[in-house]
């Protein structure tokens, strides 16, 4: 893993919570993008190399949705940087670690990713993160 | 705040939960210190300029004992690396946050720290971390 990509924070509301987020930080958001696939607007925030991503649920259903009931508002899971997605999928699976999706998918901020199955993961969420430009190249 | 300087993440047993991480990071533990006064055992991994901190409770009634029985684990909180403490807790409680710690205190991998309190951060626990090096000078 090359550096923590981002931070994914479930939040009720990116309207209120952006408020404190950008007091907190000492940081203006400088995304708000919403991906309707996954039922989710997310509000971004750059500090140092990694980001804070705050995601509001924009379904009932949603994952998002989901977190929050069973657990409230909180780190929602952890997403790293990596050079090339397709080998680190290969790599994790070979070291035994249970992929939710072992094809890269579309996310947001511009990139492809790929989460790991909590279960394997000590019971933490895991994300695999790539630049969708280096991805197409 | 200038980087994630670390992210703290309690689980039960280092000795085996650092099988998982190191493979998981592809990364080798690069140090384990025990914080007596906390009642923890830290394990860190170096990820671009941030850290993976594992977090193993050591006494019974510790603050990670508390949240494994309560959450089980996962993510506890979230460090910043910030350059002046003392100014930084001073802007934090201008802006209406509660700080647990007003002084900042010895933390564990040669830092001065001091914790947010997560009522006034939406339910997530931060730490504000600086190097005891600058602290001194």
């Amino acid at each position: 893993m090359k550096k923590i990509e981002h931070l994914g924070i479930a939040v009720k509301s990116i309207e209120e919570s952006s408020k404190i987020y950008a007091k907190l930080l000492n940081a203006e958001c400088y995304k708000i993008e919403e991906v309707e696939s996954e039922g989710v607007k997310t509000a971004f925030y750059q500090i140092g190399e990694s980001k804070i991503e705050l995601l509001e649920a924009t379904k009932d259903d949603s994952p998002i949705a989901k977190f929050l009931k069973k657990k409230g508002q909180g780190i929602h899971h952890i997403a790293f940087d990596v050079e090339d997605i397709h080998a680190e999928i290969a790599r994790l699976e070979g070291e035994g670690f249970q992929l939710i999706h072992t094809q890269p998918k579309a996310g947001a901020d511009d990139k492809v990713i790929a989460f790991l199955h909590p279960k394997s993961t000590d019971g933490i969420l895991v994300e695999l993160c790539m630049d969708k430009e280096k991805f197409k190249a």
